[in-house]
């Protein structure tokens, strides 16, 4: 069919255009593609295809439009559900060069798509049908918002007649149903959204959502009548690429620039700067400048809560977690205390991320370099964008001028008085999974103990996700799948074999939390993913249990057999995948199999520990959390 | 603890007061309650208790307050998710004399206070936390409210600083947070909500949105910031009972005698009457009245698609299912043509439910009974409500003034070609199934073929529940799973030994739609509920397949084996308790195990169905969607 709609598009290699009076940044290495996807458009069989596109003037159905377009920005895997209002438009999937990936609900789903963003470094896109299908997905779509994950969740709706005449189908809500009534409940989760009503716009509309998508790093939804279908749409748009990062204006890098002065100038006379190194660095795709910037600078490096596995933990610079009062002892005071200058990147202050907002550095010395402005001691510069502001720094960067600070003393960390021991306890398990990892694996955590037990684990140079703002338990197991999914996407055209494609892809979740979510263990079992799949069996919900009452009958929950979980979706020798350890010996035993090292195919690994047994940090976050709610 | 808050409050056993200008309708046997939980309030143990409720003036905890407030509703159990917020509010449940049930996530506890409500005849209660767990719920809710089902959602929200201050907690939204964002989200799918920001007041208003769950018959949401759960609270109202039901004005009195009257003679004027029942007639309460009424009309009478199970089968005058073109032949011609009145009662005039909107009555010999106003012959009456009116017209029915129809005489439906197979056909299958099925018996059916089989069968003296308004896929197993707990509940206190008590809870799904939410049949195992889970394995969503490009990829799934999964879910001898049947002989053998015709603990029934073989009506449905979409 694919002819039947001319040659395939590809976006040309380099472009300096303007459009709509904005500079258009994307080229041939587009700032925002740098970590990956930007190799599809860039490969010599891509440009082959150029002068065709350029030159083509067809008309191709809005349903397959809208789907080229989103293959453009580097997506291969589309996340969702069939549903009879989304049909046809999944027809034309397949002629956009699109995977369609058939999720098992559509909040796995959502969450998926978040995962697929997080790991292949493009947009994550869902496909659901209206009401049901998209406010199912709702909660995973707000989690995307909460933490700045680029997601385009397409919906398909009612056809524009049924919509006029208010038509009481089913998916509708009473006896006049407004079938438009659902965009208005997402409205607080997403920063754009576009009805594609009439086919002399859709074209514009669609890019318009997909631009704000990128500036913001945040969902946007479009929604398609399905009587529009199968419109025919210019595909001219196509010889303009997509307006995908923000444009800055004249005034705006006056601003950068008075910033840049005033933060070098502050680095270059400080004697004991620290660099904390946060969440947003990561959500704004700024890892591999910062880390760029933090060799550059070799001043002595924490990470927050949530900006762990963001600095190379071997760097002699890095001195581990900062989280305010649940730090490790003296952290706290080498951050707020003994610094005369604290550089504050991609700071995201939430309770978690701050130890229970005790995370406080005097403002007189602190640089906050934010998603959208610059706080310089006090002095706040608007309009100057994270990843700009620290690209303009790199550059700017004099290392001649730097202090060169002195190697911090810090106190031992306690010892755990449990270590002896032959079960599996808190203290010891965390930092035996820092040692399973390696380089260049995709470790996926989901929001109970697992968060802050692997605060302890020292990590290698792997890609760590933790949802731990939006903290929606059940997360982790559909993102890994989704993560699993743009890593092998990626892998295919990874012929310069770079590490990162070889790594694992692992998965640390609880018993409680596979619960919520665990149809998608189903998903990868379909798709053939080899995902190490840990869960922690503690016996309940360990986090709320540690937060108060633990002995209560509500923290328990159903006693699943997991042992016969991988059976159960589909691998007929599941059992013989499936390890179960109660000792440490066991534990060493499984963490050393060749299956475990390098695993073909899908394998469960089910740890025991002690249910009263938790992290130390969740104990003391448990603690402050009690004082926190506003009482 | 619960002697520290003094002694449990029971509803007096006869009211009529006046309060707030409202009449109050609450009595010893109060009408909503009529279904099944009245029964633990009239009951002379429970009277006893009477005096000291009237009497005791104490105080007692906010938290402790809503739960015996709810429990007074009859409820015995609430579903939801334990989470940090809601733990306090958890805390109180036990003191109420609730049972706390404990989810594997929160669409699926939606659903299941879904099933509980419609199972139980009281409210469906849900706890959640706010933001992830509110809106994980919000499609299961939305479900409720598009099908007018009673559920009060409890929501756990950060105290009240901490939303004064936009403190940035987990769970939220953004830099300067509004911690109440979520409660606009989901204004469009309930009909009243509270925030229990003031003890003055809380009392109030938990009364007011009780109030309006019941008169409404649709989902209400309670907001509790935590730091609310523990203050004290007057438990004086406990002396006034729950206005549970909507007061009647003395003017809507007169419109209703007056409907009453036109309606009576237009009925004794009528020589070839037809009655249809339909699907509001169960969400408004009205099924047992409304079966009186058939009784004593002895007029012909049709189900439309969603008012099956509403009038027992069995009855001489019942003549099948009524679906505009797409019904038995000469049906639509009876109904439509050679009829000269017809009543329809609690019409729900959706796409699915009127054959594709081809369900067409000429107004001018129509009676139309809805939920807050009759239509005769195309004069309104506003503000008649449908129990309250079918009530009204019961006590004034003339039975000697009544035609006495001759009965009707229909074309012998067509046979099916395919009876002869050893597989199992889908023209076999479903009337099959509805031999299998004895009087007392629940049946929950997902939205896939099942809904449209089914309508082939004959049932015996079942209470059917199909979401088909709303048509979630995956709403019948959490749905199941609440039905059965509000069954066993019932059971506990059936000292009468009623034959609706001796039933069984059967689910029949498809192997598609059970993946959208199968960890709820964990909660069936941890409750040790013996459901009968029988899965249709078609190879796909046939319901989708059938719409449009059967042989598409995107209608397959995952494939599971399903012989494993009660193990899984922790049930040691789960294979044993799973039958897998590819034919006819093999469904015969496996229908009348004893284990099915009498489970003693959770059976799976998995039936395997040629993926291209349709119900009939499921085929002329997809036909009709094709042309319906608007386009």
């Amino acid at each position: 069919m694919a002819s039947k709609w001319g040659p395939d598009f590809a976006i040309r290699g380099s472009l300096n255009l303007t459009r709509r009076g904005h500079s258009i940044l994307f080229s041939s290495r587009p700032v925002y593609f740098q970590s990956c996807p930007a190799r599809a458009f860039t490969s010599s069989s891509r440009l082959r295809n150029v002068s065709n596109a350029a030159t083509s003037r067809s008309e191709i159905p809005l349903g397959l439009f809208l789907w080229k377009r989103i293959r453009q920005l580097g997506v291969k895997s589309v996340m969702g559900l069939p549903g009879d209002m989304n049909l046809e438009l999944l027809h034309y999937m397949k002629d956009a060069n699109l995977n369609w990936v058939g999720n098992s609900n559509e909040l796995n789903a959502a969450y998926a798509a978040d995962g697929y963003s997080r790991i292949g470094g493009c947009t994550g896109v869902l496909l659901t049908t209206m009401a049901v299908g998209e406010l199912s997905a709702i909660n995973g779509i707000a989690g995307s918002y909460a933490e700045n994950v680029k997601i385009v969740h397409v919906i398909a709706a009612t056809g524009r007649k049924a919509q006029e005449s208010k038509a009481v189908m089913h998916h509708t809500l009473g006896s006049s149903p407004n079938h438009r009534i659902y965009e208005k409940m997402s409205a607080p989760v997403r920063v754009a959204h576009c009805y594609l009503d009439d086919e002399k716009t859709a074209a514009t509309e669609i890019d318009r959502v997909i631009h704000e998508c990128h500036i913001h790093s945040r969902p946007v939804y479009i929604y398609v009548p399905v009587d529009m279908v199968h419109k025919p749409i210019s595909t001219s748009s196509f010889d303009e690429p997509l307006l995908i990062s923000r444009p800055e204006s004249i005034e705006e890098a006056r601003i950068k620039n008075s910033a840049t002065e005033e933060v070098l100038s502050a680095i270059y006379s400080s004697k004991k700067p620290i660099l904390l190194v946060d969440s947003h660095v990561l959500q704004f795709g700024a890892k591999s400048l910062v880390r760029d910037l933090a060799e550059k600078l070799q001043f002595p490096v924490f990470c927050p809560f949530m900006g762990k596995s963001i600095i190379e933990e071997s760097k002699k610079y890095f001195y581990g977690t900062y989280n305010g009062k649940f730090s490790y002892p003296g952290v706290q005071e080498a951050v707020e205390d003994k610094s005369d200058l604290v550089i504050h990147l991609g700071p995201l202050p939430t309770d978690m991320n701050t130890g229970g907002f005790t995370a406080k550095v005097d403002p007189r010395k602190l640089i906050s370099v934010e998603e959208t402005r610059v706080i310089v001691r006090g002095k706040v510069f608007e309009g100057v964008y994270l990843k700009s502001f620290i690209t303009a720094l790199l550059s700017s960067l004099n290392t001649n001028k730097l202090p060169g600070p002195e190697p911090l003393t810090l106190p031992t960390p306690p010892t755990p008085t449990d270590l002896d021991t032959t079960q599996i306890t808190q203290s010891y398990l965390w930092p035996r999974l820092g040692r399973f990892f390696r380089d260049g694996d995709i470790v996926f955590a989901d929001g109970g103990t697992t968060h802050f037990g692997l605060q302890d684990a020292t990590f290698p140079d792997i890609t760590y996700v933790m949802q731990n703002h939006w903290a929606s338990i059940g997360y982790a197991t559909p993102a890994a799948f989704g993560g699993a999914l743009a890593k092998r996407n990626e892998l295919v055209e990874d012929e310069a074999g770079k590490t990162r494609g070889k790594g694992r892809v692992v998965l640390i979740t609880g018993e409680g939390a596979i619960q919520l979510s665990v149809q998608e263990v189903g998903s990868m079992v379909k798709e053939g993913l080899p995902v190490i799949i840990i869960i922690i069996n503690n016996g309940g919900y360990s986090i709320e249990r540690c937060v108060i009452h633990p002995d209560a009958g509500y923290h328990d929950i159903a006693t699943w057999d997991h042992n016969h979980m991988l059976e159960f979706f589909g691998v007929p020798d599941g059992v013989k995948r499936t390890h179960q350890v109660h000792t440490k010996d066991e534990l060493e035993t499984a963490l050393e199999l060749p299956e475990m090292k390098n695993p073909k195919g899908i394998q469960v690994l089910e740890i025991f520990t002690d249910k009263m047994d938790f992290p130390w940090r969740l104990k003391a976050f448990g603690r402050a959390y009690r004082d926190m709610k506003g009482q």
